[in-house]
């Protein structure tokens, strides 16, 4: 029995007061958690929304990860898609299932994360709904705010246009490798898996740079450029001598007996951001040139040719 | 096997694609599913946002239940949200977690109720995530736009207010009672707990009428009116003079050794709304006076006194 008690015992009221309470929400929370639902500024007339679900096992494991730190990736794969749109997040609204037993405690840490990576952004967490389930899963939905400017969408990318990226990639497929032999180290590299660090204003950055086109990489850099590529109807050819594949990687690579541009390339959950920018735009700081996009025929591919293997990660299709 | 497959094998693309395939989008849908994020318009530069997670075996039954109608109960029970605050729903996101080997049909199904139920009310369902779970769960996030007017809380009431009710009560409560005991009817009493069917434009209305304080009815009138007499620290008082049990109701009590008026003060899931109205206030249509906010130190009563029985459910204390 957990010292602090279970969910069931603090009851859904006392556990929701628990977890909303002496909270500092931002100004654009206009009314906050505790009613039937949060209002929230959204100043240009239109708001951003995307959802996505975790559930333990499959997205997080709490044998690998602290509860803050399943909280922090939990918010952070939600905002990096309203940063992908080239907004600002407003809010974060969390649907939370779990067994009865659970731990009371855990969960209050869970959405301590939650707050810490919510509250990094500018975000407030808004509102949610605790519920009874089997299995631990967490549903998150985030709000931004566009300031004004279009929605940077997959559609608008154009052949000639520089193909960018900000953020790490492959660093998260590298540490699931490591945590799948039961390794712990090197911790940066088992960190990138437990929890991403998105820059989120890189988004809205971009967008100001006039980036035609935007993507948040949770599926891998050649699967979500291949999401660009169809939905722009371009090619897109990335170039591998562009690409860093940062010393820790190699390392790690040689060790585990496997290829680290291969990581770099398909491995999804870094929540970097990759983009298509006019031929001579500008890019903003911490953007970096990986390629170029080609020719709609030319379809996807790498250093000119089509990638051999397989391009990244889809949710009901993974191997494991 | 199922015939259609499953939802591994239509894969996360495959099954999102059949789900928002050929829909049609309100106008307040700027940019629907497809991209990282949606886009859809706040006009009145605040939004309304309210999440609610379903849970197979807790909050809905697939053996009671066809899969059309747990989608619809999903989205309704937080479209009624987004109508208590007094708001007009303008979009819906999905977050669907289920086992990999769920026949596709099922999920089609399921999110053919949601679409019916969100298009009846003027939303769009505008964005969501299918993941791999062991058990059923349906996560919604609803948002609204205010047009201009403040929300209604549940933090406005004062001595004096009429307090009213729009929509059934206690027919949810009877429904649960009757599938429990394994019968299938009276129908319309079976289907009351299997989806409500909440009037959306009763909040609005109550909100022109100058409702003080508003809540959906969604644990029990005697549990949610408590909510209202809490945050708007004030007492009310119900009269079961004034509240409807209907003959279906009765009749149905009569034969399973239930006491009808028990449903009506303390069963959930009916989604009716209940509102204080200043003393004088015309009630807009369909709005039932059925008592009186009081003095703080009269707490909740009942024709004047203390409830006996619990007043409702609170989800981790339910009996079952």
């Amino acid at each position: 029995m957990p010292k602090g008690g279970t969910v069931a015992e603090l009851g859904e009221f006392g556990l929701i007061r628990a977890v909303t309470e002496n909270r500092r929400q931002p100004p654009t929370t206009l009314l906050g958690p505790g009613d039937d639902a949060a209002v929230v500024e959204a100043a240009d007339g239109r708001v951003v929304a995307s959802t996505d679900v975790l559930v333990e096992g499959v997205h997080f494991r709490l044998d690998w990860s602290t509860p803050e730190q399943v909280g922090r990736k939990a918010v952070a794969v939600n905002l990096a898609d309203i940063a992908a749109m080239g907004a600002f997040p407003t809010s974060v609204l969390v649907g939370l299932a779990c067994p009865a037993e659970t731990d009371a405690g855990l969960v209050k840490r869970i959405t301590e994360g939650m707050w810490a990576e919510a509250s990094g952004a500018g975000a407030g967490l808004v509102g949610g709904d605790v519920v009874q389930a089997d299995q631990l899963v967490l549903s998150i939905t985030a709000l931004g705010d566009l300031r004004g400017r279009p929605p940077v969408t997959r559609s608008g990318a154009r052949p000639g246009d520089i193909v960018a990226v900000h953020g790490r990639l492959g660093w998260a497929a590298a540490g699931l490798a490591v945590l799948h032999r039961g390794f712990r180290s090197p911790v940066t590299v088992a960190n990138a898996q437990r929890y991403p660090e998105p820059d989120y204003a890189a988004g809205p950055a971009a967008a100001v740079a006039g980036a035609t086109a935007m993507i948040d990489v949770s599926d891998g850099l050649l699967a979500d450029l291949g999401h660009i590529a169809e939905q722009s109807e371009v090619g897109i050819d990335v170039r591998t001598d562009l690409l860093e594949v940062s010393r820790r990687l190699v390392d790690v690579g040689t060790a585990l007996g496997a290829d680290p541009l291969h990581w770099v390339l398909t491995g999804g959950e870094d929540h970097a951001l990759a983009a298509a920018f006019p031929p001579f735009a500008d890019l903003p700081e911490g953007w970096r040139r990986i390629g170029a996009v080609t020719m709609p025929d030319s379809g996807l591919t790498v250093d000119g040719k089509p990638y051999a293997g397989e391009t990244g990660w889809e949710h009901w299709r993974r191997p494991q």
